[in-house]
């Protein structure tokens, strides 16, 4: 048995509508809290969108056992005094670089420290936190290594602004995360798991094809290698990230990967593989707790190691592990 | 207008029974011949599993207006008998590291030029060429680059053996070939056209899955170079790799490109964009003709600039720009 006082997924998305319904409610049954992410169609943007969508999630969940950490998606059009009364219901906001994932078509071409100073000198000071979907629109194995720059540019110019790496799935990345006291991190479940090797080295994968795409064995090592130290720059977010099967298993097959149903029993299962239970506490809510600067419902979740078999799909979403058995399991 | 003279494809899977009919009038109609790929379940090893596959593809095309050309599997018991007998009724021998690709279970488990000294002497006595599936069991971005020691211990230890580094995709592999004197190599139409961009770094496209993966942007630069330069190491073979789409468009896609019934209005296309078809004639048939010291069937194929659109499948086997417009047409 294994206990986890407030687990809490930093990058989740929840999507809209029927799809909302179905994969709400298998997150928060076993966290206490997740960050939202806001490309929706169309994209989060207005305090009353942010207040709408909350509405939708709680609706969804129809319980307050869980708390959605609502997010804007980042427009250089914000100014202070909005960010001020929007500090009031979110708790960061998204940056995607435009049309480098799902319904981020929105998002922005040029980032250019210059160009965004004063949205982020405002958001500095109102110490809202500034999260980035960090990839080029380059070769896809170089994306993010091709990002590291921006990273560290934007790390320089907004020292007091805490800047989160979304997902992150490289060397690179961790290697930059050390260098700046205000570079943050998440990272997701499968990129703990998978290289490329898993989504395209054997038969093709479609369940497993998500963006940032899997790297390489030293780029997953060293991820794991900082995950499982607890080390207080990362934190966990699952990135979570439903399709339709039908979307999936096409050609044209949407990026993400669904994990909701399963990120606690594999967390469990890696880090006592490697004897590092007693840093899982640390990933998966106490880091993001001081990251975050917020305290999240008290939540206990309790697993016992007891055998059970990953459904094939949820309601038409198939989620990793489908028709796989693990060991550990939520009780 | 265009005239290619007797067209061949020196690396092409025709498969077997339903398939075999679908896909052989496709090649057969735009080429002279073809070598034929030997992996099938189970795989070409005897010269009776050669000469009945052989009546089974001259019967599924149902003319004498190509020729396939007929290899066996390559097993190291192959001895020089054997093989002195096998020369009557194949072209080349196809070696697959075991597990690597489609059906190539019962390959070679270790590449040892001490241990396959015996058939491979006897190959190179008998000017029987190896072609080679050149790929390690690593990580896959690397499989490639790390098979080249294995083909420079080969061409050093085998100095009269020619051998097929088959459908190469690095720019690795095109440096190994400049090399060794007897080292050659096939290149796909597909390989020439894509990198690993076009298969993942959008959505995710399951019909341009192939073995070797498409690599990086430099690589496809090297197989272009060298391909359009009409360099007489280098031979078209399209690898053309027919899938039902079911087994295409779903978990555990199968690995291959289906590019027979557009191999020759893309490759006009590519020549002419980059103002090489004057090197057509080489890369198509003249320098395979040279390798595979082979006279093939006279069979001029032309082709005119006149649009038509690819069918979206032949017979339930989805081809590479499936309901795309082409602009060049064979007539």
């Amino acid at each position: 048995m294994i206990t986890i006082n407030s687990p809490l997924d930093m990058h989740l998305h929840l999507r809209d509508d029927d799809m909302l319904k179905i994969v709400a409610p298998l997150s928060s049954q076993d966290f206490a809290g997740a960050v939202v992410m806001p490309n929706l169609v169309p994209p989060v943007t207005t305090i009353e969108d942010v207040k709408a969508y909350r509405d939708r999630i709680e609706k969804a969940i129809g319980n307050d056992d869980f708390e959605p950490f609502m997010t804007l998606f980042f427009k250089k059009e914000y100014d202070y005094n909005f960010l001020k009364e929007a500090k009031k219901s979110i708790k960061s906001i998204k940056l995607y670089p435009a049309g480098i994932t799902t319904n981020s078509e929105g998002g922005v071409s040029q980032i250019d420290t210059d160009e965004l100073k004063e949205t982020l000198n405002a958001m500095s000071e109102l110490q809202i936190p500034l999260c980035i979907h960090g990839e080029s629109n380059g070769f896809v194995m170089d994306r993010e290594k091709e990002f590291v720059p921006v990273y560290e540019s934007l790390a320089k110019a907004f020292p007091n602004l805490k800047i989160i790496m979304e997902h992150i799935t490289t060397k690179d990345s961790v290697d930059a995360l050390k260098k700046y006291d205000n570079l943050y991190a998440t990272i997701t479940l499968h990129h703990l798991l998978i290289t490329l090797d898993d989504v395209a080295g054997g038969l093709l994968q479609p369940h497993l094809f998500c963006k940032p795409i899997a790297k390489r064995p030293e780029d997953r090592e060293a991820l794991l290698n900082i995950a499982l130290s607890g080390d207080k720059k990362v934190m966990f977010g699952s990135d979570s990230a439903p399709h339709p099967k039908s979307s999936k298993e096409a050609p044209g097959c949407a990026a993400g990967v669904f994990t909701a149903p399963v990120i606690l029993p594999k967390l469990v299962e890696l880090f006592d593989s490697h004897g590092k239970l007693d840093n899982l506490q640390a990933f998966i809510s106490d880091n993001a707790r001081e990251i975050y600067n917020l305290t999240p419902i008290k939540k206990d979740i309790t697993l016992k190691k007891e055998q059970w078999e990953v459904p094939s799909d949820y309601d038409g979403v198939v989620p990793m592990f489908a028709g796989e058995k693990l060991e550990w399991r939520v009780i």
